[in-house]
């Protein structure tokens, strides 16, 4: 598919760029290392999409993050393996995924800015969790880089298979052919040791309920 | 932690990053894409790490594929997210993952050393299932671009988080802290629809029991 910017691009598409940032909590934010010559530096990031945003943050000290944070393109990559598709063949077997690589500018966030959109991701990779807990103090933010790459001005690409092996015309039949689905899940939640008496968050017990 | 080469790194260090690149199937694949302003072209794929290599394989007309072929370096990263850690403060929240990053150069492979890692490839992806179809045609490996990135010239890092939320000293005590685990598993396979009465796998059955 070839890479078009947004303007440019069906809503069907761009809610389903959407919804495949929201699938996932990590993804690998990539940026070019300048120098003779030129390699890519990449760090699995959490983040969050945040209205037509991606939001990431780090310690001010991270070197990838202090490259895009001097003006150097991000290219950040989602992929969430769905299952695998077993063909009668190697050639024809292949995964079910969903990905998104989105690539443009990113701008630094200050004050304000930079305090909301920690809070926006946040909730976006712990869920309820800001409303439970203090808010962050000023020198905890001024040791934190919060970078936002608007999609608006990114190029991306988001693509999604799913479904099964399909038509495969010389198929020995008797190999049995099909998709083995791969799933994520929560385990049950592992109490800080030394912690006695205190109830499970809400957030928690929420999110375990609904999956997400 | 700083990027060494392997001849510095000790055993355990190279266990560990064996252990990681083992312990998933997709990982971020990026290259430099040549031109007036340098950028990173990053694509989501499938791999293996067979001995002290990391094998890729795609259509000979894949662009990321094709750039490496042709002399790109490439950085490869995986990441898989094992839980969150819920603090008590968003400060020091953060996540449990295991990541390894390596970068270098790649070999393309030919012949039967191609068709070799393409069987090594999809023993790590669907173990046990290449001896359950038959082997790819000259056609077939002829369509298929095949690489192989030597660890031993590669530069690497590999980072492990466990464990609990750790001390903080200003904690309300009022707040669960803790972690909640995150796992992949595999769902009930799903036959290709118009498959009646053909056994499950051997290799899907063992995979199902092992949970690998």
């Amino acid at each position: 598919m070839p890479i078009r910017r947004l303007p440019d691009r069906a809503q069907h598409e761009i809610d389903q760029l959407y919804a495949v940032l929201d699938g996932a909590w990590v993804g690998t934010l990539s940026v070019v290392v300048p120098g003779e010559t030129a390699r890519v530096q990449s760090v699995p990031i959490l983040y969050g999409r945040v209205g037509d945003a991606v939001i990431f943050h780090g310690s001010t000290g991270a070197g990838t993050l202090r490259l895009l944070a001097s003006g150097a393109e991000a290219t950040f990559c989602v992929s969430i393996l769905d299952g695998f598709v077993y063909a009668a063949s190697l050639f024809e077997s292949s995964a079910n995924y969903r990905s998104a690589v989105v690539a443009g500018p990113v701008e630094v966030l200050a004050g304000t800015a930079a305090e909301d959109a920690v809070v926006a991701l946040s909730e976006r990779v712990m869920p309820g969790r800001p409303a439970e807990v203090r808010s962050s103090t000023r020198k905890e933010l001024a040791a934190t880089t919060v970078l936002r790459m608007p999609i608006a001005s990114a190029e991306w690409t988001v693509k999604v298979r799913t479904g099964g092996v399909g038509e495969e015309p010389d198929a020995d039949p008797t190999v049995w052919r099909g998709v083995l689905p791969v799933t994520t899940a929560f385990g049950a939640p592992v109490p800080e040791p030394g912690q006695h008496g205190i109830p499970l968050s809400p957030s928690i017990s929420r999110r375990l309920a609904t999956k997400q």
